[in-house]
């Protein structure tokens, strides 16, 4: 039996899987791109040795990254999803109807022609009329718009190597000058059980910038740590409320998850205060 | 480096650990029983190749074991705890000023003996006054008593070997007949992610005997699929309902919490019609 064994340098536990078959392995300017088989998961994108989609759970993860802002916010018109090159991130936010333009920023176009291929069913909304693919540096892209934004979603590998630059105070302040007054931004900020020092930094950098900030969470079996979490930057508007449903039908997400996932209050804070005592 | 790469026959992902000492390695009646250092989680406590407790997070589950029960009944003064021989469980029990008598039924007296050796915080209330420990199967011990139980709480293994009797109609029914009208019962109930047929099938056989049944989940980082359910049986209370507040401190169980752990109305019907989607 063939094993894939995880590369990642933060995660205490080391994950493998079993390998059925190995579909494609080939080596981009940016980074290693893997797709293999697995039993249970079905087919899953490796970049660099670290699993970013299952098919069988990629919803998970999609669902809870774009779902959250956009019900949250009253009327997503534009929006920047930077990362997230398999496409899944944008199939999610296109379901919404009130979105008109999607500028899709991914670094490496290997990964979009990768999902393409291999996962139709998850790059599904890439060639949408409302999408607009620009392969470049994201943090370049945001630094370009002034103003009207709606959303800016971030869908990158883990805050490791070139997918840093977006996790710094220089680029969070680039994403509020791009955002209208009721913009909203989110990230992946890694797991409360293994990365916690990240989550608290990202929450920190991200409140020297924005007015509104909040912490999230979603139970993801292939994520090292699965208690994962996104961080939300926002102008004005509280995240946990929401203002809008999209008529959209989802697996994972709902309101009453909406409502649920935010950390408690208590618990924010002591996280905040390095109290956590644990 | 020495690494443990742990025994599941159901996790879809293998789980390995770093090991930086081996502590204690023996075999009692019924198990292999282990004892590792790990740098991130501390001591881990090892039962047939698969990881029970660590050092650093066992207070994930065994808070979200008892509190939840703990705190939906009025006044819980007589409980039975069934396995968890680390005594992790009885522990949090015992926090309760409520609680006069715990009968801690316990099949493999070495755990307990290995557990007060090795994790003498986690063992901490086996010797208190109020605890009456038999090492014999719980099955059987719940068959003797009548209607005089507040609570029942099952820290068994996973559900396999000699575990099974702790998961079946006539095991339930026992532990029915046990509890007083306010009285409920908790057991785990393995991941939603890898052990979803296994999570229905015990929500399934426990509407076959308790009035009211429920689920809700917490996220546990050595647990395979880390998703992870437990069951509850009640004779009427609503468990979602907090009826007394013990006055503790608690790490990760909080009212809050409590109000967010179980599975949302509309996704545990989708569950249990097997309609989830995934």
């Amino acid at each position: 039996m063939i094993r894939f064994y995880e590369k990642d340098p933060y995660a205490p536990i080391q994950y493998s899987y079993e390998v059925t078959r190995i579909l494609y392995r080939g080596r981009s300017r940016f980074q290693e791109i893997e797709v293999v088989e697995n039993p249970f998961f079905g087919r899953m994108l490796i970049l660099d040795g670290v699993v970013q989609i299952t098919q069988k759970d990629e919803f998970f993860y999609h669902e809870m990254l774009t779902h959250v802002v956009m019900s949250a916010h009253p009327d997503p018109k534009k929006v920047i999803v930077i990362g997230g090159g398999d496409g899944g991130t944008v199939r999610e936010v296109l379901r919404h109807r009130s979105v008109e333009k999607v500028y899709f920023i991914e670094i490496d176009e290997e990964v979009i022609n990768v999902s393409k291929k291999f996962f139709p069913s998850v790059a599904s909304g890439i060639g949408d009329k409302r999408v607009e693919i620009k392969c470049m540096d994201g943090a370049e892209f945001v630094r370009g718009r002034k103003h009207d934004i709606d959303l800016v979603i971030v869908d990158s590998t883990d805050i490791v190597g070139f997918a840093k630059s977006l996790f710094t105070k220089k680029f969070f302040t680039s994403i509020k000058n791009s955002l209208t007054p009721n913009g909203m931004f989110v990230t992946l900020s890694e797991s409360l059980h293994f990365h916690r020092d990240i989550v608290v930094e990202v929450q920190k950098t991200l409140k020297s910038v924005f007015p509104v900030v909040d912490l999230y969470t979603a139970p993801l079996a292939t994520y090292a740590g699965n208690w994962w979490t996104f961080s939300v930057g926002s102008m004005q508007l509280d995240p946990r409320e929401i203002r809008r449903r999209g008529g959209i039908r989802t697996k994972y997400y709902s309101p009453d998850i909406h409502r649920c996932c935010f950390l408690p209050g208590e618990m924010y804070d002591r996280l905040l205060d390095g109290k956590l005592g644990w």
